[in-house]
């Protein structure tokens, strides 16, 4: 189960030092101190998502080896700014802590678009849920591949938190004007989670959706991985030769 | 005043048309098709808005010669898809129709970003606001100054339709439990037009408010427009060089 609370989420840290990675990756705010001192203690680096210029400075400031600016058009939990607006913000109030992208990326021109604008790199998320190697279930793809980029909403549905995610009749029914509200995390998805879990078992096609950023209308095909990162890099050289290109005319 | 309906926009058309303008330019969906054909028998050319890959094909269907691809970022009337998620979309949908890429854009980097992505050209908005220049009351440039790009929001308040703005005491009231809802366009306006108009005359430092984008966080100084575009210039050089040399290593 994911880690809602400090005492489920501390015993995770624990598990994934014995693992030894090169990367810890903390969301919804900003870590411990102490568990990114743990962190660089195992020699692991450790980044942390961040929704404004507010949010990367907390996390430099506790000694966050890397910044990931997160727009609110990613999918999952996310905040208000838009990534255009807010990369080069967080890229400005981090330094000289590094930044990945993030939120809307699902093509290499928008790869290209952070590295001129000041980022070290891209962090993809929700591309990823409709490759071949995905383990969605027929209908999720399904749902994934045919919705366009209106059809996510922001909610507070799931977890208490705001949460970008595929808009479905069940989301519209909590958004509405009849819905009790939400439980502040961690009790909305203990509150949900069995529905939830009900719903995807059903197969219902009016209720099933998951969390996923406005970038699902942009995922309209299933591939496997290497084409994507393939299309991916290959997208990223024309958009640098397109730049190159106009400078020059 | 505004034209909100046909019979009060199509005389400031022909009024426009009088003054030989090189560009007509349309928000809210596609301009009628006989305003596009009108324009083009004068030699004028026509843009228009677009919030979704949809819209730029209405438009390119209809003979619209630019699209303007506006993010939800951006100020004033706008739609739900971020500018790095709408933008390639759009650019796509669009063809062989050039596009300028809005919403978020107070950079240099946006701009070089935006031209990288496949845009013709960038559309500015709100950063001319706060320049030195701008007719805005001395409250509003400065809520606008010390606004951060957290504190707008795309409310029907206004018009009846969705339109960014600052957010204040009273868009809050209007968007809390409280409200009555709103008017369809062009009724809201009407309806709260004097209390807009009173606002701001009153110089009520919670109430007062004005339609701005989210970048309204990177707006921090009134400063005059020559010196906002030179610095556009020299941020879309650097940001230029900046990917040429991450491409070189």
């Amino acid at each position: 189960m994911l880690g809602w609370t400090d005492a489920t989420a501390r015993p995770q840290i624990e598990i994934a030092l014995q693992h030894s990675p090169s990367l810890l990756v903390n969301a919804l705010g900003p870590p411990p101190k102490d568990v990114v001192d743990t962190a660089h203690d195992h020699g692991i680096l450790v980044a942390a998502l961040a929704s404004s210029p507010r949010h990367a400075q907390k996390h430099r400031d506790i000694g966050v080896d890397i910044i990931v600016a997160q727009g609110t058009e990613a999918g999952g939990h996310t905040g208000e700014i838009s990534s255009v607006v807010l990369w080069p913000q967080v890229i400005e109030a981090a330094k000289p802590a590094p930044v990945l992208a993030a939120g809307g990326i699902a093509h290499g021109s928008q790869i290209a678009a952070a590295i001129a604008m000041g980022a070290e790199g891209a962090w993809t998320g929700s591309i990823w849920l409709t490759v071949a190697e995905s383990d969605m279930t027929p209908l999720v793809i399904e749902k994934l591949l045919g919705a366009d980029s209106t059809q996510t909403v922001r909610s507070r549905v799931l977890t208490g938190k705001p949460a970008r995610q595929l808009r479905t009749e069940w989301t519209d029914a909590w958004e509405g004007p009849d819905s009790p509200g939400y439980l502040p995390m961690p009790l909305q998805f203990m509150l949900v989670a069995d529905a939830f879990a009900r719903i995807t078992r059903s197969q219902n096609r009016e209720l099933t959706g998951f969390p996923v950023g406005q970038v699902v209308g942009m995922m309209n095909h299933v591939r496997p991985v290497r084409d994507v990162m393939q299309q991916l890099v290959e997208e990223y050289i024309e958009a640098s030769e397109r730049l190159d290109e106009v400078n020059l005319r």
